[in-house]
């Protein structure tokens, strides 16, 4: 009776970076995109910054009106009130676009639009609403304060600051803010390239109607899914018979091609484990983690090609347990080497009682319940087969390996799938 | 001195959804995609499924074992211990993909691996772990109840019963079970097209220069951006200086192109408001919301052109109030037209007392930080036209125009940007 020497999560994550060269590790490359690529890319995956960005500018680069209306010195307004104006002599009007070229002395007010530049001597803005043009005079009906309605020159980013950091997923603000800059490429991480390969005698493609015994292949798809979302270029995904020597070929050929190499399927303890077997024979130094302290996830593998720098995982066979090892391995991995910080998580309590899984940190997937200002997650009970089930759940909790499961209504962070 | 008659964030959606025809909207198409261009897409935005699916066998299509060991009758190993086996008589092994062949009768039992086929009589399973074989027999060491190690014949869903609904975004495992089903083409909802338009004088593109009293389109940049991950398909984006004919012309143009125009800039009441003349002008019934109560985004215009069945909306020109309206209505609008649940939030506490907006919905954005199991969000000011101030916030938090702001420690919801 023999039992799996497995790794914690922790372990194995630092074996597996230790093993790729974090933080210089030859897997990290970088490609400079446009901001235009950028705008229409919907993949957060792909637009993590691979450097720090500076301005080269003041933004604004003037002192800008945020509203519409009359550029004053805001001491002149003081005594404006709703019933009893202000009257301010209107010496001109600013252009949108142009140079203000007017100065505002006490007792003087200008029409400037929103985004129009401000006036030398003019220190506020009042509304548009809140005031009445004669034409050659204006009643302001508000007092307003210094710096009412005026940004300021470098107000939002002064020149030569830290636009943004690496490791920074660049989302619309981020991409609007590049404009404003004027930068128009930045350098992101390039996509690490991955394949996979299905394993088992009794796998069919989808579009097959599977005899009895056999079973329509559901890891290409959905681990290739996981992978795109998660910043993986796959490359290509085999479906394979459990033949050592074709599998060999076939993970050889990968290595030469892709960052990390997925076999899923004939990694567990069975007679036909062959995963552990190849990557023993054509890795150097090879497997470093045999078997997960995680549930579902056991039978996962780990080893690492030096010469070709290739990260080669078995993964389970089961698809859910397949998924979840992906995104706390394979996903993790990548966020590790793109600086990314963690994703937020949804804090919950959780409905019911969870006996622990002693030794192995518990992955479980749950539902997430809306009740007014907080949320309650629960659990999604099924097996480690049970694809369906999973289609069920809005994310997943972790479990420590060391605590005794969980009592109803204790807060956990629930992991949204996205 | 005159005010904006303004809608409330519900009434604008309201009045848009009944503009637009929902629930049998005409901006409502659905396009058939693969499993494969599924898999491959990063986009949830073009996943949402656009009818119930339903599955046409059995998952499993057959008894399954879930671990790799030997089918058994339970009952049998009902006194077998760590120390004190139960022999077995081995009559046989199941091969994967294949027909089981042999039939377990009390006292016997047979190999079946992980995924294979559970022999008749068989209704448990023993894990290889914990038994050892002499060939002849296995001494199991490890008493089993009934159904342990067997996924059930239609188990995980049973033929017939509906797999996935309607508005469902597809996630890596509904790729997994559609594989599972043999479904290898689904309906779901084309994304709608749209049109950008940034108007004003003072715009440059962001590869040039910006003189004084100019600056840097950000707009089609940020909402392009912001378009694509909420689903939209971005046909164009033009930058225009605040001429009415050319601006006429070019909504004219996009209106017969795309589902939605979104022209920011020149929808505030100041000297050049061009949008809601021009709308009013060309669409019928034409604008029906003049204005939103939210803070930023008051100057909103929300139309509607019959004969070619287009939304067309004026959104603020300051950057950071275009994306927020953006979120709340046109981001919202196609989730509620594609059925799709509402994103999560995350529950976070406020870190400071925060004025209300007495009559005016307040959004305002925030940095969430992780303190053990639960979450603070920090606000974020900055002015409106403040996009780099944006790029520091996680998310946004929507505090009721009813509500006398927020008592620091108070519980918020904090919507997250992706």
């Amino acid at each position: 009776m023999k039992l799996f020497t497995v790794d914690t999560i922790d372990d194995a994550r630092e074996k597996l970076l230790k093993a790729c060269g974090h933080p210089t590790s030859p897997l990290l490359k970088t490609k400079t995109i446009s901001l235009d690529e950028l705008s229409s890319y919907a993949n957060t995956a792909g637009r993590v910054l691979a450097e720090d960005i500076y301005t080269a500018c003041d933004i604004p680069a003037f002192r800008r009106s945020t509203v519409d209306g009359y550029a004053v010195v805001a001491v002149d307004t003081a005594a404006a009130g709703e019933s009893i104006p202000v009257f301010l002599k209107l010496i001109g009007a600013v252009s949108m676009g142009k140079t203000a070229d007017v100065t505002i002395h006490p007792g003087e007010c200008a029409y400037v639009p929103t985004g129009g530049m401000i006036p030398d001597g003019a220190d506020a803005m009042v509304m548009i609403e809140y005031a009445e043009s004669t034409g050659d005079n204006v009643a302001v009906y508000e007092a307003v304060a210094p710096g009412a309605g005026v940004a300021e020159l470098g107000e939002d980013l002064t020149k030569g600051a830290l636009l943004l950091s690496k490791g920074k997923a660049l989302r619309a603000q981020e991409i609007g803010a590049l404009a404003a800059a004027g930068i128009i490429t930045v350098p992101v991480y390039a996509p690490l390239t991955l394949t996979l390969i299905s394993t088992g005698d009794e796998l069919v493609p989808p579009q097959q109607n599977p005899r009895l015994g056999e079973v329509r292949d559901i890891n290409t798809h959905a681990l290739g899914a996981l992978a795109v979302r998660r910043g993986y270029d796959v490359l290509a995904a085999h479906v394979l018979p459990d033949d050592e020597e074709r599998l060999e070929t076939a993970v050889r050929e990968a290595m030469t091609a892709s960052n990390v190499v997925a076999v899923s399927g004939g990694s567990s303890q069975g007679e036909k484990d062959l995963t552990a077997k190849i990557i023993g024979r054509i890795a150097k130094p090879g497997v470093f983690t045999h078997g997960l302290a995680v549930k579902p996830g056991k039978p996962t593998i780990l080893g690492w090609d030096e010469e070709s720098k290739t990260i080669i995982t078995g993964l389970p066979g089961h698809p859910v347990s397949a998924m979840m090892v992906f995104e706390i391995i394979l996903g993790w991995l990548i966020d590790t080497l793109f600086n990314k910080p963690l994703p937020f998580t949804v804090p919950a309590r959780i409905s019911c009682n969870i006996p622990g899984s002693p030794g192995r940190t518990l992955l479980l997937p749950v539902i997430l319940r809306n009740e007014g200002e907080s949320y309650i997650a629960e659990p999604v009970f099924g097996k480690a087969g049970m694809i369906v089930t999973l289609t069920r759940a809005d994310g997943y909790i972790i479990i420590d390996r060391n605590k005794e499961g969980l009592k109803n209504d204790e807060p956990v962070l629930v992991n949204v799938f996205t």
